[in-house]
């Protein structure tokens, strides 16, 4: 970690009400003085309380006045980066930012990199390497379980759980290693049922953990969706229908861009990631076409097959159709939603539903056009999805880099099992297990290299 | 004024390493109480003081934490709206600041609509109506100049004009009411050539200030400059030379999209506003069209002619082309820009610039491709703007608003004026400087209507 008192925009880039410039660094304080005025003139900044706020101008060195700003101090240990800290709350149009990095910069501030202040929080043992990735999971969160993931391992549930395995471990490894010490006299501390039933617990423990990986992934990126149908059935209509309840809600506040949420749809706190299959749609013509499996394999990437038919028609392309999704469908969910259902008697109806008698699927209703059973399709989107309901305290991994971590200490523990059932000896064992302790405390942080550091941080915003 | 507490998100929109909501009205400690638990068990924040900043969690009722957060409490009548507010520093997801709004909403606080903690400023006697403008004003700022006016504006230096003024008029007034009281015995206290000169001197200000608006509104919205030459000269590649220099600043920082630059240019504080003249580009074949007359008539806007011409070749149109500027030239400032001047020698050159000899314009020599001498070009557009440099106490004002009123306050004082050469009675006058007195306090706000200031108010950001 270098010495630097560091700055940046911490808020969302653009023009705002207000904004929000960190510095942080031993001189923070310092550096602000120079450039902060306070309304009371009798006020010494320097001495500013920790935790107060002090109304004042931010004053260039020729005596112009950028703008009238609050600024908080906080002071070492007891701030985010865990050293002094100085946030200016200035007027939020980006002259104004610009200006007032400006002149911390001249002040000799340097310009946080991506992740710096996270970065130094951890270099500060303000929070390890787990929690300081969850800030940044916690930033980019876009549904309640993926917010709920980062925030449980931003407050440390994961960090506590793998601080528990690695003393576990610890007391494994010195029971072997003890007896190493003891080689000559072959004494035996602890017998070998003994070791293998903390082996097996510890190797429970961790698969446990990988394993929530699969969960994590889902909650983070979207559950995959495909949405299937022939042309005209309706299959725009639905999902504008599905995205816009949703754009409807965050729009209002953010006019968040279309770019953002498009074809993911967040119902009930869990995201949905619809897959393109919009290949489907154009080839009526060209329908043995090779081009269109292509686009039917793109359906066995999806974990929900959301199957739209038009009530109103039998396709005599309703078999090929048929044929080719039962051969992608399995292990996966079917949702069969009958579309126009207000255009048709229940006796048509049934005469189209026995034609999907085959797949073993829920069967919804719906007319996307009048908006009918559209809440009963969310419903069944939700069920299919077969999301537990996270609790405060639940442990899911969502980032690769620990998943990867934990698979190696999988397999080192594994081998410690192994070795124990072939009786192997102690030196062995023991280097088996500190393999596994190293890959736990790469999540951590606790072993990690410079380069590990940065590829981590600069996948930050900077501000954080 | 409603006594709501509103809440809004008052940091830009999307996501950022942090954001603040902004809570403000008579309940806003007690409502945020609600949702708020501090880190420290015993801390009361109920009764945190004034001025400080508390750690601590966003907690729904269901027990749910939704993040951990920093808030700062101000107490009436010391905070921008003069009620009590609380600011919640949360984290940038655009999840979690919705999340933190809905349990407000949730807790009984209204949705701020846009300008509304602004507009409680007002009504709480915090700023006067100009200031409050000048918020808006100061947030939209893109220059150094717009930024000034904004915050001269917004500090009060206006306001102090507008009072010192009214002040002059009621001075003015009350003697020639004075005056009416006793009409009977057809006394005078103020000799009219005395009153004449407080008019004059009255004008004299008002009028100053109405003439600003000229240089305010240039400032504000940049100056008109049209980019005009044949095609294929260079205009692209210098329009973006002069254009990438300025977006490197300011993406550096921000990723400011390209719309919101777009043509304009930021040359040392100033605002230059290219008017588009593509239509010039693609019309060689149909010359005498009508619609080409159409694109040069968009030149009458400019105050500043940016003429590019290609040192390598003399098009045979440019006799016609010098015709038509020259019509449209008259009151503007021209700027011969000669390009591509590293392929041509000095000779050449002059041959080049004879043909421009009737117009009085400053000759650049530059190549926009080899980055010569854009430097100069830039310096002779400043120099062409003719801005003068602000000082810190001007005052210029660049609200239409205030323009008109200014307008309607010198009509009236100049009746006044009128009425006392033409020795019109003191009740005249007397209704017409009450008059000019009127339209000044529209500026400030002493007089206005709720729609008035909910027009106003409206254009102003949610969260400021």
């Amino acid at each position: 970690m270098n010495n630097d008192t560091i700055c940046a925009i911490s808020t969302a880039s653009g023009v705002g009400g207000i904004a929000v410039i960190r510095v942080s660094g031993k001189d923070a304080i310092e550096k602000v003085n120079k450039i902060f005025v306070p309304k009371k003139q009798e006020f010494d900044f320097l001495n500013q309380e920790a935790n107060t706020v002090a109304f004042g101008s931010i004053v260039a060195q020729n005596g112009e006045t950028i703008d009238e700003v609050l600024v908080a101090v906080f002071r070492a240990p007891h701030s985010f980066t865990g050293e002094d800290t100085v946030e200016i709350s200035c007027h939020g149009s980006i002259f104004i930012q610009q200006q007032i990095l400006k002149l911390l910069l001249e002040q000799g501030c340097a310009l946080a990199q991506a992740g710096e202040f996270s970065q130094r929080a951890f270099l500060n043992g303000k929070m390890d390497l787990s929690q300081a990735e969850a800030v940044a999971d916690l930033i980019a969160s876009t549904s309640a379980a993926s917010h709920r993931m980062a925030l449980n391992q931003m407050r440390g549930n994961f960090s506590s759980e793998l601080s528990r395995l690695r003393e576990k471990l610890l007391n494994f490894v010195s029971l072997i290693e003890l007896e190493l010490d003891f080689n000559e006299e072959d004494v035996q501390f602890a017998d070998r049922a003994e070791l293998q039933k903390m082996a097996v617990e510890i190797e429970e423990k961790i698969s446990k953990l990988a394993d929530s990986f699969n969960l994590g992934n889902v909650l983070k990126n979207g559950i995959p969706v495909a949405l299937v149908g022939e042309t005209n059935v309706g299959k725009s209509t639905l999902l504008n229908l599905l995205l816009n309840e949703e754009k409807a809600i965050v729009s209002d506040i953010h006019g968040t861009t279309r770019d953002v949420i498009e074809d993911t749809i967040n119902i009930n706190g869990i995201m949905f990631r619809f897959i393109d299959t919009a290949g489907i749609r154009d080839t009526k013509d060209k329908i043995e076409n090779l081009g269109i499996e292509r686009t039917y394999r793109k359906i066995e990437q999806a974990s929900i097959i959301l199957w739209l038919i038009d009530c109103t028609q039998i396709s005599e392309h309703i078999e090929w159709l048929t044929e080719r999704i039962a051969k992608r469908a399995e292990g996966k969910k079917i949702i069969l939603v009958f579309n126009k259902i207000d255009k048709v008697n229940e006796e048509e109806c049934k005469i189209i539903e026995n034609l999907f008698s085959q797949f073993d699927a829920e069967h919804i209703y719906i007319s996307a056009k009048k908006r009918i059973n559209t809440d009963k399709l969310e419903k069944a989107l939700v069920k299919a999805a077969q999301i537990p309901e996270l609790q405060t305290d639940d442990i899911v991994i969502s980032n690769i880099r620990h998943y990867e971590a934990l698979t190696n200490a999988q397999i080192a523990i594994d081998r410690v099992i192994a070795g124990l059932t072939r009786n192997l000896s102690g030196d062995f064992l023991s280097q088996d297990i500190r393999e596994c302790m190293h890959y736990l405390g790469e999540i951590t942080g606790e072993i990690s290299t410079d380069e590990v550091l940065g590829r981590i941080f600069e996948r930050f915003c900077i501000g954080k």
